[in-house]
């Protein structure tokens, strides 16, 4: 016989379809639902059945008849195996329910934020400098590295940041540490803000929001204006701290005005709060001039900043900074004395090495152009296609834009969009406290997205549009 | 005129000394006390003076000669440059008060605890290992990686955990951490112990105790005993948590007996409680019977395992692993669901492949041997040198061990092995409340020294006891 099989594949998981495909069929026949003897779907019924490619099918079955639980019988098809209980192992009983978040990779074209284009990068010279530093005198490699962060790097970024954003540094004020959120973190044991008000942009990043939230911040969100966060509501919230993305705010994209950052320092030199600048991908603007750095224009020590290298970069590398006021680096030794650095001496030191080489002003200035060719490209398409259906929004910098929708609501879109191999993501998410105001939107990535397939992909995202 | 110059170079810093002396002189001339025409001592009578190696003194000259505040004349010799005040840039005027730790590099002998053995590291295989894994269809080096670690070394780390340490359980048990103090803050927001009790060895691991200690945890101090933790002080404490090393207490060595393992399990099962069992050098133990990991014992989900590879393999690396109860899998995902992982994708690829080829367990098989060696050279040497004035501690297991003074204080030994090129180290630091108990130890971790290096370190070291 052949039976129908039906599980439940989540592409929301971590874990890849097949291997979720993978368990659900060996638990079937440990738990003796799936038989001695019963023949499987052929791997183009199942694929078609289940809706996912012939591959994924091809790899659970491969891996499971290499353990003994499918057999293949050339010309006659996939037969479950006998298998003895004893054989299984006890560890396979305790598979516990999966917990694990990832896009699926199945999709045509994924406008999903976050990538970055990886057809020009550097990766021959990425690899000599890894391959470099491990073979460098090692001694640093038999040790835990310095608490801030490898000397070398942190000289590297000081340079980079006076030529690139005005903002003067020395290495000793400069931390790395192994993500935002990471630095997010520690800024919230450095300022002691737990059962303290923190102002964020409503919207703004949820991964930042979410460790803020984990240390016992209270969250005051503040509503954003045309030219950025209302600073009357900052003044309102009574907050000790604001986190901020003045260069291109996230996700709305922006710009805070330069009479705002004036303000917005003053009411830190007023209140003695702290501003903390997230400049994620200040490196990628396209139209007008730029605008100084909150960091840069700070006299009185109020302003962290903090850099990633996940934009500029790779986001494989884990690897961000954050600059502290000289006032602030007491405090931080104090707090943090017994702390080891948590990103690893091997990436740092090949990513000073890179910084040295000048490869990374290059490469940086190299993505510029192209992430700036695809933007044009984006938007291009989105006014050829769409027309009035939609408004974009936040169109003057960085990886990605909105689209105000007029005609349909986001999760219909999501949804036929999908149905023709297109992933669009509504930015949802990142209201503290969404309205039907926060409804007509969906969010479009485009770092990783090559220029052709952005024009097929709005092409098709436009046919979706009533 | 020649000069007489005399910078303050601290060998406790982080910054090089070449640095220090760099900074020094550049400063020394900026503000005028350096003056155009002035001669510097050569480079042998600096070294000599301040003594430092030559080459310290020649990096220091050479940065600041590309700097154009030295000049070097041949056959005259080094001499201050004429600068001019414009030229100078802002940003070395807010040079902060420098703020970092790092022990010096430059004693003799450093009997200095957490470095490990570099002589015999596979380090060919392991730089083929990231060349590989960078060269690798390169997809996932353009994206954050998997939130809870790469799946790869989750499967490596889960047969290894069932293999060395008897712990059952699946990859998605594991989460991936950028070292243990990463692991100990996640479980703190986790558990929600911010304000609760955490029971803790007296004297521990200082470097965890300061993650709870920020986090907000009031520390339960626990005494121990000769076979470990006083469970009569974990019942008292109505600690909501107990950190425990119990494979190899740190830092006084013992090894948690059976009784006391279940007794302190029957204690979480009792009280609802989690153990937190870090298991961080039990690959190397050197007799008796390797006693089950609690984790390996728990039969109510209580026990979250930590384990690293800073002892195992490369504290540079910063990788550590935490496995969960099923249970807590739920709260994990909803606690965490926005945190992008911390420790590099490109290393944990990089350790996965070095894991699946086998070379990881022929390494930790052949480091055990290697430190054994070290060890059995270590105690003999201390018997022989020392006799009556010493006691061992701690003698089992590991990589360090503790001598226990009874002719002279820590603090005097210490000053006079100094002298004579030789570091050790005062333990105190373990202890939350040091009393006059605390005083009469000193620790010497001989991971990262040779056979010679032990035994003529021993030999100074006993040199310097009354």
């Amino acid at each position: 016989m052949i039976m129908e099989i039906t599980p439940f594949l989540n592409r929301e998981l971590s874990e890849p379809l097949y291997s979720q495909l993978y368990h659900w069929i060996k638990k079937e026949i440990e738990e003796g639902r799936l038989l001695h003897g019963m023949k499987m779907p052929s791997i183009r019924q199942l694929a078609t059945h289940l809706k996912v490619s012939r591959n994924t099918v091809v790899t659970a079955y491969q891996q499971l008849e290499s353990e003994g639980y499918l057999e293949s019988v050339p010309k006659s098809g996939i037969w479950v195996a006998e298998i003895e209980k004893a054989a299984l192992h006890p560890m396979e009983k305790v598979i516990p329910v999966r917990q694990e978040w990832k896009s699926s990779n199945e999709t045509l074209i994924n406008f999903e934020y976050g990538n970055i284009d990886l057809e020009k990068f550097p990766l021959k010279l990425w690899k000599k400098c890894i391959s470099d530093v491990v073979s460098q005198n090692n001694n640093w490699l038999f040790e835990y590295g310095e608490k801030q962060g490898e000397f070398s790097l942190r000289q590297e970024i000081s340079k980079y940041l006076l030529q690139s954003r005005g903002v003067h540094c020395t290495p000793e004020q400069i931390i790395i540490t192994s993500g935002t959120q990471n630095s997010i973190s520690l800024i919230c044991h450095l300022l002691n803000l737990q059962q303290e008000k923190v102002a964020i942009e409503e919207p703004g990043y949820n991964g930042v929001r979410n460790v803020f939230e984990n240390e016992g911040c209270h969250m005051e969100p503040v509503p954003l204006e045309k030219d950025g966060l209302s600073l009357e509501h900052v003044h309102l919230s009574k907050a000790k701290a604001v986190y901020i993305t003045p260069s291109h705010q996230f996700p709305f994209g922006m710009i805070l005005s330069i009479s705002k950052r004036i303000k917005l320092l003053n009411w830190a030199y007023q209140t003695g709060g702290y501003i903390i600048e997230d400049d994620y991908d200040s490196e990628f603007r396209y139209k007008g001039q730029p605008i100084p750095s909150l960091k840069s224009l700070d006299e009185e020590e109020r302003v962290i900043y903090l850099g990633t290298f996940s934009k500029s970069f790779l986001p494989s590398i884990r690897l961000s900074y954050m600059v502290l006021p000289p006032s602030l680096l007491d405090q931080y030794t104090q707090n943090f004395r017994n702390y080891n650095q948590s990103a690893s001496p091997i990436i740092q030191r090949a990513m000073a090495l890179f910084m040295e080489s000048g490869e990374f002003e290059r490469h940086i200035r190299r993505m510029r152009k192209k992430y700036q060719r695809k933007h044009q490209t984006l938007i291009k398409s989105i006014e050829q296609n769409m027309g009035s259906k939609v408004r974009i929004i936040g169109e003057d910098a960085g990886l990605h834009i909105l689209l105000k929708l007029n005609t349909v609501s986001c999760f219909e879109l999501i949804e036929t969009a999908l149905q023709k191999g297109v992933q669009v993501h509504s930015p949802l998410k990142f209201w503290l406290h969404p309205t039907s105001e926060s409804h007509p939107y969906i969010m479009l990535g485009f770092g990783g997205l090559s220029i052709e397939e952005i024009e097929k992909g709005i092409q098709l995202l436009a046919s979706c549009l009533p």
